[in-house]
């Protein structure tokens, strides 16, 4: 299971404030506190910044990786800021996204096939979000498939087949895991990814549905999740399911990680 | 989900004092907290007494439909009891259990036969534990098979995989999952069950690990559970696997139990 952390975002008052005094340090701790918890990849998003994106994003993208030696997933809505970005970075980023959007697809396209990288590609076609398993494959599919013609590598496709409100409308938890299985078992060796808060929204205990639906989505055949690895509960989910659906020999990483204190129940 | 309150048993020290005094009011309650938190029915099981297993069951019967408006799950693997309890028993007891075992099937085949009842049936033959998917789904389907020749209705069968403990073989909660899959599909109608908690003997956190397992069984297609339903935060994880699984209409019964105390994340 690949883990995104996504913490330095700015849509949190306490990164938006470091972002905006350029507090490398406070940056920095947060990115290594993610590593030791567990991160492949170190989310940075600085979306809510407007004009200041680009210059925010590439501040960011150096001070995370001057603090640790991970690749990073470069994570906005407009094509410039992740090909500015992208220049600053050392290794193969993750951007994060690419969707069936024209204007989206034809900027960022150049910028993904110029280096090595993988890339998050949202089951989204022109601004609309989709409600069932089929418009889910229907547009993932399409995404892959353009992809690969121009030569991106299936395995660094991860699909994110977005997620959206049960309180909303109840199918929709069966929507993504009936997306995730379909897409994982029609193009094997692609990635699947997705956020969890969404899910919840709307309702009491948030946390404990967003972990149960991680664990379903991971049964589904889910490869990848942007979430908070410093969230002990969380984690323990994560590696009791790998555990439970035998993915850890011996049990071995459940055990290191409780006598570690990197998971806990409560 | 069809719910099977577990906590009768007299491998349980109270319940085992109170069997032994005939302390109908302490019996009584614990069957009234089980129904009242969500349990379809109630089982009963007084197996550690050997001689007195037969006339410790049978007052368990009378004692527990005095007080619960429920049927009961009789829990036993000597036919004998079963047969006997089953005479005290008002309304559609479940039978808990048949197996593939030559002796313990003939006994148990007129009992099931001769009345409406549901019967669990246990995926082990001449008392071999199963090991794989395929020798779960091979005894499972046999017993289907036969029982359904003898003109026994295929949706009162409940097939129990038999949970045993990862820690052992890391391969078990997938050989778990991968049966109940594969018995739902081939048998629609059919129904699945199993206990939770062998599958986390000898890790930490075990309860933790049940629940998730619980919820992975679930998204297989487990339609029923022996459990405690009096413990809020498996019943928390049932509700909202329920719900995420999109079997919760406007989240309902969720919401619901939260805002009544039913369920708790600590």
């Amino acid at each position: 299971m690949i883990i995104v952390g996504e913490k330095i975002n700015t849509s949190r008052k306490s990164i938006a404030d470091a972002v905006k005094e350029r507090d490398a340090e406070f940056i920095g701790e947060v990115a290594q506190e993610q590593a030791e918890a567990g991160a492949h990849y170190i989310d940075v998003n600085a979306g809510t910044f407007l004009e200041q994106e680009i210059d925010s994003l590439c501040w960011l993208v150096e001070v995370v990786q001057n603090e640790v030696d991970l690749p990073l997933c470069l994570d906005s809505p407009n094509p410039k800021a992740l090909s500015e970005a992208i220049k600053h970075h050392k290794g193969e980023a993750m951007i994060n996204s690419i969707s069936l959007e024209k204007d989206r697809f034809q900027a960022l396209l150049p910028v993904i096939t110029g280096q090595p990288c993988c890339v998050v590609a949202l089951c989204m076609a022109e601004a609309s979000m989709p409600n069932t398993v089929e418009e889910r494959v229907q547009v993932g599919s399409n995404l892959i498939n353009k992809l690969t013609e121009q030569g991106f590598p299936l395995e660094k496709i991860y699909v994110d087949p977005l997620v959206q409100p049960i309180s909303v409308d109840t199918r929709m938890g069966a929507a993504v895991l009936g997306a995730i299985q379909s897409i994982m078992n029609d193009f094997p060796g692609v990635n699947t990814i997705c956020g969890l808060s969404n899910i919840s929204f709307g309702l009491p205990m948030r946390s404990l549905i967003n972990r149960n639906f991680l664990s379903l989505c991971m049964k589904a055949g889910l490869s990848a999740a942007i979430l908070d690895p410093t969230d002990k509960q969380l984690m323990a989910t994560l590696l009791s399911t790998d555990m439970l659906l035998g993915r850890d020999e011996y049990c071995e990483n459940f055990i290191e990680a409780y006598q570690s204190g990197r998971i806990s129940m409560l």
